[in-house]
């Protein structure tokens, strides 16, 4: 009910070898990556005047817009409806918020940005002082001409985001005080968009989609999610993609709740999240710390010679905490840029398209691509003939590799695939011993299959 | 016989997980630091002037200041008694000694320093030359101004040492030479305290108590391991503690033999020695390496941001050599600042009641009484919630920190808590794996436990 | 058939504890180590002219001047015997091959150096221009004075190799250009020399020699292999020693196919190559990484305080690649000083004679002594007396130290394997743990022995 009911018999396939397949290079069709670099910024420009929470109409348009590009289903959970050990909320939504001084004039805005109001923020209409109003006033001392981004789901109040330096010219007021939103019974919406594999087992990929005008945080993870969705729309996967795009913790808390049992399909996992911004690219593990995922990130980033960290995982920063939590213990890591509030602009208004790079992104994207290729192509051979080296020229594998400029590499790859081939290492361990890029180990795997020296074990 | 009965039925409240308890926080009452280091260093101050040796009255009269702080049980071995491989010595008591030169002048002076005489050394009245008396003499060449520490248990012969500067002023000679000692039999005395905790499971403390004037080797680990059992004194412990002051090697060495069942309730253990100086502390591992002492002292140092070194077990330096022997393997490290021969004064007359500083001892008491903590407070717990996090505003989790300093290491603490209490970490495991104090940790794990979402598991 | 009978019934002896001796110190005679290196420096500079191959007479006759100094086994074996995966190829001999210009004079000359000639060059006899020549000319133009070391074993063609500054000179032509060359059915041949040890498990040392006038690559390796045979002639060794001497690659698989069933006997291994030169030593590791010999070599050359580099394994390099496929995971690493490839005398004409040096190869030869001294001393112990440790000064084992300008370090060894002899380390575990060199820790072990302390257990 809550899937695609096409999955429910593919289970059969998961026995046994898979078949040959070239999957590591498969993908990309014609789309140059200008042009998927382009699209990406150009969806996070055009989702981010919405006014996300995590319910009500803001995260309906994203998932409608979403739904353009891919094909989208779209659910809805009541409000009261128990999810784990939580309950999903009321459903809020906002129409108008303002602070008007004496003359008539917005000192604060809602229209301007939907920065100004705390999330969740109950109804209000009044007329204060500037010192009653200051109570509910949110700035930023520090950097003081940014309008923070606050949020008060669990506790009904009302507030006010703005730049420290308009708090610090306004007079006493009285002020006219409006916020014009609702919080009651609705619903809380999040949306699936599933690239069907040749088997059930699946990889998830996350993104939240509850915050406001925040372009890294995270229409970047949106944008570059869909961007891998685009890509492996044009391949036959072996693994089922499921993209989950739902609001922080009681989005993926409430999915989670819906799908126990498919939890255990989960293979491989990402969250994905600030894929935009211009620091290096930070891995975090997932909680087992040497799941495949964590080692096919690790590898794709090594080999890539881009600048990165890894770090290990901690209970805190995205979803990556829910799908971690020690029930599920999942194997799903966290692929961002510069990691959960490591910038001065996280969190305020200076997070806007401008602080997103198309090209950041496109580097989240094809790292994205090629932890997926190695995912895709990982596989453990037998040596058919292990005693000795066999005779590659023979075969002329030597020869088959003369023409190409990565001869040396290719030939090193063919040699310790021989070596390691013994059952019980897979292409990715084999990958990491020999310090080779994957995809070189996985050509060198299929030219000795083609040659009957490997057979292959299952996983 | 040789132990507490009150010890022997206590054995079946080990089973099953332990009563709640806020055990790392207990303890301490009213005396301030600054006066426990006084008196530390006021015991150092009087347990100086004594003429120990591995068996004798100075060891006795050691004992009796002992016991005016903390209840004793001392031990009088027979000389010839078979302990493990050795057999207990004859016993040595000196009474004076002295060569005085053809003007009646004590050129040496036992009542001036007991390190002037080599411990051991048999009776001898003699007129003798310079050049005669030369082979009985030992001297620091190298720290001229210094008297060396040298002992003969196990060979039968006599000395005396002295500053090289006074060797060097001497004259011909002749000198009359006179050492009124008594090497008969007699016993080894040693001294135990207890400190009764609610399982027979035993922590032991140990200290030597075999050197003369020494002051950091070993008066100051005398004087810590009282200000850690006057500690414990003040708490409810969950072990019972064992405090060993006996000589060293053979001192050991009895005990282990006397109570060769016992070792087997020994859980963690710490050889206290040189515990007083002003260099950094230092932890020498357990012959284990990774036995949870060694993680216990290891976190505590590290947390405390105190410079430290920590080292691997050898089987050389103090008691730990017996401990560790291989058919005990006891888990039992040990805490010295300076190790074992690291310092110049180091079994010279330069250790003296100077050398030892009363901010060095207290910072050493502070690391054991923490270690304690540890121990005490160490548990598995298992997440009654494991499906995502648990809503901890819902239970006042996160409000009840709000007003606290350390609000976000609190919060942190209970996430990492949440995510690891799976039955197969302890807190210790938790503490280590995120990087917060243990207090923390187990703070938490107690507010968790309080609001119904972790239940205690059998360790 | 293709080994000694006499090994054939040894194996009973190897059940149970070995018998004692003094393994370790064995060996070496009178014969200076300052002889030692002159007299494989002769060696060396002998079989340089030879013109080796991976078949044919240069091979028979290396093999009969080592002959002259170890009691060899040749074998032949016949082309087109199949061998693992591959064949026996036809064998390959070369009488003259020189490039004449028109005034009659060698151009290229292969009297001058066998390097000029492509190994397995087939038979030609032409004139041609030097256009016409060119494709068949192997010059180093980075490298132009020297000659490059080129092959084409399984690819029939010719060709010759020269200095880039020849060419540079030749005129136009024409020349006239002959190999006279044979390459027809014959044999593959490879030599075995034997130290028989008390039991049947042997240390393979092997070294490949198809290569012709390179003199660090391999007849530096040659040369060690020989000094080390000479010395363990002196000893009564445990371990079995076996010496190969065979063409690279197909010459190791020709003997690893007529020894399937040796194979394992193989207790350890090195392949020793590049023996000679002024580079540090290498040592690159078998395939399992933590095999004995890989621990043993590490130990020697860390406690040798030899300048030295340590290297993981790869499928590339000398026959580790053959010993080392899958099939056989024999556990056998390889000794070079700069590794394959690795300086650019490597595979040219610079790597003559002078480019190997006495002292170097003196000094490979000591390490690989030192390494079977480990190999022949490693013992597992059992503490007699574990509760404590045992009184040494009773038993003479202090005392019979004292004159020995080592004490400290033999009484460390001691209480070292006392401490760890619980029978589960090995002394090299111990020498390892306690960063001892072997021989301190394998004499200590013996004193105890001797003392009635230690029981040897079964390995």
């Amino acid at each position: 009910m809550t899937d695609d009911a096409r999955d429910g018999n593919r289970d059969e396939s998961r026995t046994g070898p898979r078949p040959a397949r070239d999957g590591h290079r498969a993908g990309r069709g014609t789309v140059t990556g200008e042009e998927e670099a382009r699209r990406m910024h150009a969806l996070v420009e055009r989702l981010y005047p919405l006014c996300r929470s995590i319910t009500g109409d803001g995260v309906r348009r994203t998932l409608e817009i979403i739904a353009e590009s891919v094909r989208l289903r779209v659910r809805e959970v009541p409000t009261g409806t128990r999810v784990l050990d939580w309950e999903v909320p009321r459903e809020w939504n906002i129409r108008d918020a303002y602070v008007k001084d004496a003359s008539g004039t917005r000192v604060i805005d809602f229209t301007a940005s939907n920065l100004h109001v705390v999330g969740y923020s109950v109804p209000v209409s009044a007329t204060m002082t500037l010192d009653e109003l200051r109570g509910h006033l949110h700035t930023l001392p520090d950097q003081p001409g940014l309008i923070p981004y606050r949020t008060s789901y669990y506790a009904e109040t009302w507030g006010f985001c703005l730049a420290h330096d308009t708090l610090e010219g306004l007079d006493a007021g009285p002020y006219e005080v409006v916020i014009d939103s609702t919080l009651s019974d609705g619903s809380l919406t999040y949306g699936e968009h599933v690239v069907p594999g040749r088997v059930a087992e699946e990889v998830l990929v996350s993104c939240h989609v509850c915050h406001p005008s925040l372009a890294n945080d995270n229409l970047a993870g949106v944008a570059v999610a869909l961007g891998l969705a685009s890509r492996l729309a044009e391949t036959d996967p072996w693994y089922t993609y499921r993209f989950l795009f739902a609001p922080g913790t009681i989005g993926a808390i409430t999915w989670l709740a819906r799908n126990r049992e498919r939890t255990q399909r989960i293979k491989h996992g990402l969250v994905l999240a600030c894929a935009g911004d211009r620091g290096p690219l930070t891995y975090k593990r997932s909680r087992r710390g040497d799941a495949e995922i964590d080692r096919a990130v690790r590898h794709v980033l090594r080999s890539s010679g881009r600048e990165h960290g890894i770090v290990d995982f901690s209970p805190y920063g995205y979803d990556e905490r829910q799908f971690c939590s020690p029930g599920f213990d999942l194997p799903v890591g966290s692929l961002t840029r510069t990691p959960y509030a490591g910038y001065p602009e996280y969190h305020t208004s200076a997070d806007n398209p401008d602080f997103v790079s198309p090209e950041a992104m496109l580097e989240t994207l094809e790292t994205c691509w090629e932890v997926t290729r190695v995912l895709e192509g990982n596989r453990r051979y037998l040596n058919l003939s292990p005693y000795g080296e066999p005779q590659l020229g023979r075969r002329g594998l030597y020869g088959s590799l003369g023409g190409r400029s990565d001869t040396r590499q290719a030939q090193m790859a063919m040699l310790w695939v021989l070596n390691l081939s013994d059952g019980r290492h897979t292409l990715l361990d084999i990958a990491e011993r020999s310090d080779l890029p994957f995809p070189a180990v996985a050509d060198a795997a299929q030219a000795l299959r083609g040659a009957g020296l490997l057979k292959e074990c299952a996983l």
